[in-house]
């Protein structure tokens, strides 16, 4: 099945969930934001790594509905705390509506994404429920770190790559344990699975990072070095910062963090640091370490070499053509 | 058990959560609200349906866990929309921390809740996540409905009845199903459990309505015609306001509603209005009517006599000895 196949199967499912329902401003959102598309990542992993294992796609139906329903309710949730205008293109939940609302629509949609986890065959009830809440606790606290780190000026790289792991990446990897475990994958495959939708997680970060001050913004449709004119703690400037000592480590620190500075300036001479640092070259030496334990993973994994296209094809979704 | 006695197991229960983990911004605030205390109502109260049908305690405490960090999280999301100050008579989670903080530390709340569910014995934990799911829903829509009410004036009775029951009542029902699912109890009971739980919190609310205009203050250490001074849409603001027709009703709509309204005299002529339209008298039926509901539900139950005095208990603790 290709990936349009993949994506028309989730999206009617989104389309028959019973939203239409009253109180009408607390389902009302809960529409909307489903409804604002998107490419689906995480419950079309879920439905591969369950046809990968010739599972019935129909049960799996319910785990890709729970995650892609949670992943809705984090960004309605992060976009209040991020202050967030837009996404996708149009104005948020809290935007549209109120915080207020954006706050209660979200908590129900936790509820909701619960609700489907309970249409799983019974034997699976509780290892699936296991794996949901596990990762949902983890992105939250994934998110505290990311607000954290916000306001400290010590963050080490290894913190930030537990917090990326931590938001992004441990709900690819559910997604894809979910879809394995619905098919009955061998136990070992699970832990396969999982490592892999992590480290193909922390590649896709770690890459975004790198894109927005080495990418070429014309090919990837984001403005480039918006994380620098916003004083975001990226992977390639933690590494800067880590690189420096004493005065020459304040200066950074002030420059990056200053909201006055013209952002031009600015952008010339943080490139000057990152470059004198290798800010490019490590970046791109921890994303090729982290896609090594991805394709290790994936080798690992019990299946015949024509079921293992399916997974590199969501590695092209993922990643791009450019990796 | 006495009622201290079932007080205390939740208490050391909650004690033994595993909050003392990092990130610290996320798991504070939750040890925080959870040490507020107060008098635990919807967790003693499962137990005590455990002990009714002689169910293992000990296996109960994971339902009595969800349910007390479910209230809590509803509690510290609650006050972040109505922009409460205090809870308890200490600073709220947002005031102390910040909204962001309250809304991440409710959620990992609500999945923490979850959490606890999933230590249930296998064999009930798919009936009671269903009843633990729904009734998360239902609050969540009880919320809505109470922040759509502030800004309608056409609110009927019907619609406030239904607002109560799922903001207030629905939780107290479903505690005590919950405790009378693990005990085994007879599936007929668990419906009677449920009505009675659902009709004492009807009865509890409408007395908390009337008390606040027709209780003597100095007993209930609560500030009296608090809800009229704060424009509260009460039972009885709604039945006397529905007694209404034409300009008068405009009349009260516009008194009740004013900000600038001299307190005292808002009070006088607002009572005048009660008063006419036997708001008192008609708060009293509607009360006498849920709790005659609630004790056709209570002696339906299959239980022995001597254990009907636990469910009393219950009765007395919530609705405290005026009733």
């Amino acid at each position: 099945m290709d990936q349009n196949r993949y994506l028309q199967v989730i999206n009617r499912a989104i389309e028959d969930l019973d939203l239409e329902r009253e109180p009408r401003g607390l389902y009302e959102p809960i529409r909307y934001i489903l409804d604002l598309g998107g490419k689906r990542i995480r419950p079309v992993i879920l439905l591969m790594a369950c046809d990968i294992y010739n599972g019935d796609r129909e049960a799996a139906l319910p785990a890709a509905l729970a995650v892609e329903v949670f992943h809705n309710f984090s960004l309605i949730h992060d976009d209040i705390m991020d202050r967030a205008p837009l996404r996708r293109g149009k104005p948020t939940v809290h935007e549209n509506w109120s915080a207020n609302t954006a706050i209660l629509s979200g908590d129900t949609m936790l509820v909701k994404a619960y609700e489907q986890l309970l249409k799983l065959p019974e034997h699976i009830l509780k290892p699936a429920l296991e794996i949901f809440n596990r990762t949902a606790a983890e992105v939250c606290e994934g998110q505290q770190y990311d607000m954290d780190f916000e306001n400290r000026d010590d963050v080490t790289l290894e913190e930030y790559l537990e917090m990326i792991r931590l938001k992004t990446a441990v709900l690819l990897g559910a997604a894809l344990k979910l879809g394995g475990l619905v098919a009955n994958a061998p136990r070992e495959d699970l832990d396969h699975l999982y490592t892999f939708g992590i480290e193909t997680g922390m590649v896709f970060q770690l890459k975004d990072d790198l894109l927005d001050t080495y990418g070429d913004s014309n090919l990837f449709g984001k403005k480039q070095y918006g994380d620098i004119v916003n004083n975001k703690k990226t992977y390639l400037y933690l590494l800067t910062l880590q690189s420096l000592k004493g005065k020459e480590r304040e200066k950074l620190a002030r420059l990056y963090s200053s909201p006055e500075t013209d952002p031009e300036l600015k952008i010339r001479k943080v490139l000057h640091y990152f470059d004198k640092a290798g800010a490019k070259e490590l970046t791109e030496a921890a994303i090729l370490e982290h896609y090594e334990k991805a394709q290790a993973a994936f080798h690992a994994l019990q299946i015949p070499d024509e079921k293992k296209q399916i997974l590199s094809d969501f590695t092209g979704l993922l990643l791009g053509r450019k990796f």
